[in-house]
């Protein structure tokens, strides 16, 4: 078990991230905590274990679980195994189990011990870290949440090693879009040059992916913890128009990085039409995005239109009632900007201008 | 409009109290708020207003309504407003309304703003003031909930002058609580020598009360605004006991302050029986309650004792499974100490040695 990075957050509070050898190692880890442990599996990652822990919620896998139900069913055995504040809630699995068990642990007697083990990519480099928590509320992605850094998050590379293909491209969208949005250039040139060893999953060619994709979160949450300066924001770059597309197709046609990486194309050709993107930048972008097997030139249907503006009247990066959009001055260096609906909808709906 | 006060807490964030001349001038400072407001009431603050703002919720008025079920309709409310993150979650009542607000307002998008109008005693020099919100879940109090200070805490002395005997009497039972637990004694001797003055409620003298119950809180609530250096849990004098009392009594038989009372009764006398408390201060602040009005010599019946237990058991202030109960060494000298619970037993049901 090694540490990969120590993360300071909101009140000072620091999450450590740590790497396991293995399967086993991570076990070993967590066998140290003893009783005063609560675990939350979904459907999926409880069958990694032959037998699960004593104290334990299995979430229905999916985007689904993320509300009040399975939060009341955590707080419930939480309650019932008369955990007190000193106990600890262990969340194993994808972005759905670490949310609900980073929630649930924020309002847990107001806050109890919180361990992530994300095990998707897309976890490991997007939900687990950073402290947000959230549920879905009447069908709107995240309305309702914390902020929460959980004290320790366990990464094992076994488990990114038995990833379907489309939920490792689901990550890799965040990972794509960290690139897009980091100081220097190493993770994009990572990308561009390793792009089969990624794919094989190499184990080093990850560490280092994930490593850097995890600097640039570092480097945007660090400042801005609990997103109030306009520095957290940035990192939402694609996911205005990407949660939108989730949220009216309802959450699941399309997966949350293929969202991801659609919406970084509207913001890169919303920034081009803007004059503020050079379009050699937004090109080369969208170029590396198509290059993983993102379908960037997806345009939703005229009949989809009133929901999809609808939905994106519902974000949350909002000044004076007017939805805030993350463009791209270039490599790194993101602004916050209203756009005329009219201009969403002619980018959303018109044919590809790349 | 005055400030009467400044709190720095969790995250540098800062609550101010404001101290407004009459109900007027309250309404004017809120009405600058304009649109992209939430009004939260209940049904008995609602009555106050001729015409109840546009955008509002009203919760029944009790304990009962401390639940997921208000938390859900008040975000709700937001949501169907389209409030963004700079919107604004006004609680306007007792207890029970302004930890709903804040609940709600601390996770509606992960944070919104905050303004919380005490209409009660109790709520003015408690629930209102330091950030703690919380719902009861599954009969348990205050078992779920956050840390999240209201931007500002506006005090109407209008509304004090209105609240019955009763209710009075439940705020005045955490005043003498700070009293106990203040670095100086000036509140004590307050408390001592105008008793007619504020049980008459004499404007002058309710002023100075308040200022020096919220100083006593505000010395403990800045240095531990998350409850987690030992600190802030001092001011849960009396609550351990009370809130079994409270909970085992299905909340609502006895009123907070009675509970409170009573509850620092049995701590007294726990901390004399330990050593730890001198029998003549314990003496004199059992007399100070019982001038005003409190009932300190009531006793559990033996068939209640099981489900007081249990309650008690369910206490968050636990370390390694133990409940820590907040003894008095002296004037404003309180130390955590777990207690047997055979101790417990005799305090609870035994005949009062004072």
């Amino acid at each position: 078990m090694n540490t990969l990075r120590t993360v300071t957050l909101a009140n000072g509070k620091q999450s450590t991230i740590l790497l396991a050898d293995d399967l086993k190692d991570l076990s070993s880890h967590l066998g140290n905590y003893g009783r005063s442990v609560l675990w939350v599996f979904d459907t999926n990652t409880a069958k990694l274990f032959k037998q699960l822990p004593p104290v334990h919620v299995v979430l229905e896998s999916g985007e689904s679980s993320k509300n009040f139900v399975s939060l009341e069913r955590i707080l419930f055995a939480a309650m019932d195994e008369g955990l007190g504040r000193d106990g600890r809630i262990i969340g194993f699995g994808g972005g759905v189990v670490c949310d609900m068990a980073a929630f649930a642990a924020s309002v847990y007697m107001r806050g109890c011990h919180l361990t992530l083990v994300p095990t998707t990519l897309l976890c490991m480099v997007d939900a687990s870290v950073g402290g947000k928590a959230a549920i879905d509320f009447r069908g709107l992605k995240n309305m309702v949440g914390s902020f929460y850094p959980a004290d320790e998050i366990l990464i094992s590379f076994d488990t990114l090693r038995t990833l379907s293909e489309k939920e490792f491209l689901n990550g890799l969208a965040e990972v794509i879009k960290h690139a897009l949005l980091s100081q220097d250039e190493e993770l994009y040139k990572l990308l561009l040059t390793k792009k089969n060893e990624i794919l094989a999953r190499d184990s080093e060619t990850l560490q280092r992916l994930l490593d850097l994709s995890l600097a640039v979160k570092i480097w945007y949450i660090e400042q801005d913890p609990t997103e109030t300066l306009g520095i957290r924001q940035m990192l939402n770059l694609g996911h205005t128009f990407g949660h939108a597309l989730e949220s009216s197709s309802h959450f699941g046609l399309f997966g949350h990085g293929s969202c991801v990486a659609w919406g970084t194309g509207r913001a890169l050709e919303a920034g081009v039409s803007l004059g503020v993107t050079e379009k050699a930048y937004a090109s080369g972008a969208t170029k590396l995005f198509k290059s993983y097997g993102y379908n960037m030139d997806y345009r939703i249907g005229r009949g989809d239109w009133i929901d999809f503006r609808e939905h994106l009247s519902k974000d949350k990066k909002k000044e004076a009632g007017k939805v805030l959009f993350v463009l791209l001055e270039g490599q790194g260096k993101a602004i916050l900007k209203p756009l005329e609906i009219q201009t969403v909808q002619h980018l959303v709906i018109a044919k590809p201008i790349f």
